[in-house]
């Protein structure tokens, strides 16, 4: 089994070392492959550790870092003040050779500012973008992106997005010719804001995209298409209006039919059904799939949801194996130069 | 009983009079006081009424329309052209005094600034917007705003929203000092566009509201606030993402259990249980509530999604007639004299 090293930014988050030590010791657990750089406050972390098993603490190291970017940090100041920060000293552990990724709850905009300044985006790249991988209706899945890391967007951004989500459907869900959308307010042609205008008319002359058009956001989990490109303002707002309902609708099943008194045959029914309907649901469920993938960057990085518990941080850190099992930036920037011109 | 007289734009939508007749017809089964003025092509509409019940007739009339705006159009292009649509003609009817109300199915961007230029916004609104009442988890009901009316948004626009929603969610939903939030894509006041930042400015300096500051979009059936302001852009997909969500839901629900062979006694009790988790859920269904009120205006115009169903625009006939019986222009004018300045 390949070892396989990734530092999390200890720190981040809204929940900090609380989630993301006992998300750290669990991974660990889980996979015995892995070795975890721990970036952040000494003070806070070690006492978190103590009770750790002595095999699991040989795969986990400490590394200090005196500060912390905070969540309402302005991004650019943040970028400006960010030596020594946990966030910074996790991405330089990337560009040294330390680490094959890194993992961060930490403030979204100072996660990408400093990851392009870090460890530099792809030739023909001007701009990463947070990806998400969902599960749509129909079994399949859906590569959706940006939902974050560039609130504005031009049309340009919003292409090159399109050629990146395109190659991921292909390279990690193996969808051939992927079918690419934009994200819209309506079908027709003339809807929606300019920039999207401007990315549907570069994406017809791009013959190796399979562009076929703008898609409502009540599509986003009926599967007709396989990539779903908008900016990141929107893609958050969609995204997160996704995790709301489905949080809603997961707590009204739990909640459902709890009164009253009842057999006991019929209270077993009851509680067998409900379960089946939310392990069903349950695929659906946002911390199953915590972790956007921040791609267009020679080096992977993974951002965690600030609001993640500890089980959903442990998917931030599978999302972050995965990624580098796959070798995501190596695969993006081969294709890349196929599709794309080189920017200067 | 008062009688209440709706225009109703009969060949809007998607799917025209196949979808606003038969939804007429229910509405005026289910009201009595109510009469019904369809406009549109007579050789599309009359055939779908030979069957109807001739005491029902007699509160229906069919107004000749030439031509439709087809949901394509764009906006502008459309409104120039619009003389003798079923869409202005359904308008003129409420500016004529003939009709209280009207709804349509068709092109957003084409009935916002028909409804503007035949209806006139009220006294120091700048621009309309789409507003819907969405119920939430804790029993209550949220404002939504805008949905669709105004793609792009500056700052005085969003603060006009949201004092528009303020007044809404007092009058309509009868809440005191009702908490009005901006929807952000993070709580910090760093986050987010100018427009919406400048917005929240504007709303820390009016005292009559109660400004709570962002909100995420993962709160939106929470219940944290009682009016949720946003751009059309985000509003629409926020509103879409919801319902699709909801539907997805709904079909793996209705779907669920379907497999294998079971006693009868455990057949009867899942049955019964999906029945009373739709029930459930079915409060939440897109079709329940469709039909966004176009406020802003001196007149009610209730713009329902283009692809509803029968039920759906039977819905939003309803949500014509309630606004009418709210007095909605009346009660908005009303109160933004006292809080906004006059707009020369």
């Amino acid at each position: 089994m390949r070892r396989l090293t990734l530092a999390l930014d200890a720190m981040g988050g809204d929940f900090g070392p609380a989630v993301t030590m006992p998300a750290a010791l669990q991974a660990l657990v889980l996979y015995p492959q892995l070795e975890l750089l721990l970036v952040g406050n000494p003070a806070a972390i070690n006492p978190l550790l103590v009770k750790t098993d002595s095999i699991l603490r040989k795969r986990l190291t400490v590394i200090p870092a005196e500060s912390v970017i905070t969540s309402d940090a302005k991004p650019s100041q943040a970028i400006r003040a960010s030596r020594g920060t946990s966030m910074r000293v996790a991405l330089e552990l990337i560009k040294d050779g330390r680490a094959q990724a890194c993992v961060s709850a930490g403030n979204t905009g100072a996660l990408m500012g400093l990851a392009k300044l870090v460890l530099k985006p792809l030739d023909s790249i001007e701009r990463p973008a947070l990806m998400v991988v969902l599960p749509h209706q129909n079994q399949g899945k859906t590569v959706v992106l940006d939902l974050g890391a560039n609130v504005a967007c031009d049309g340009s951004m919003l292409a090159q997005f399109a050629v990146m989500g395109a190659v991921m459907a292909e390279q990690i869900m193996g969808v051939n010719n992927p079918r690419v959308a934009l994200l819209n307010i309506g079908e027709e042609e003339t809807k929606g804001l300019e920039p999207i205008q401007h990315a549907a008319a570069l994406l017809r002359e791009v013959p190796s995209i399979k562009y076929i058009g703008y898609l409502e956001a009540n599509e986003l989990l009926t599967g007709k298409t396989d990539v779903l490109v908008c900016d990141g303002f929107v893609g958050n707002v969609t995204l997160k209006t996704m995790e709301g309902v489905i949080r809603v609708f997961l707590s009204l099943l739990k909640s459902s039919g709890e009164c009253g008194r009842q057999g006991l045959l019929m209270q077993w029914v009851k509680r067998w059904m409900k379960r089946r309907l939310i392990r069903q649901f349950g695929q659906l469920n946002p911390d199953q799939y915590n972790g956007a993938c921040l791609i267009g960057l020679r080096g992977t990085v993974i951002k965690s949801h600030s609001a993640a518990n500890q089980r959903a941080f442990t998917a931030a850190i599978e999302q972050a194996m995965q990624a580098v099992e796959r070798q995501i930036p190596d695969r993006i920037g081969a294709r890349l130069d196929a599709v794309l011109p080189k920017s200067d």
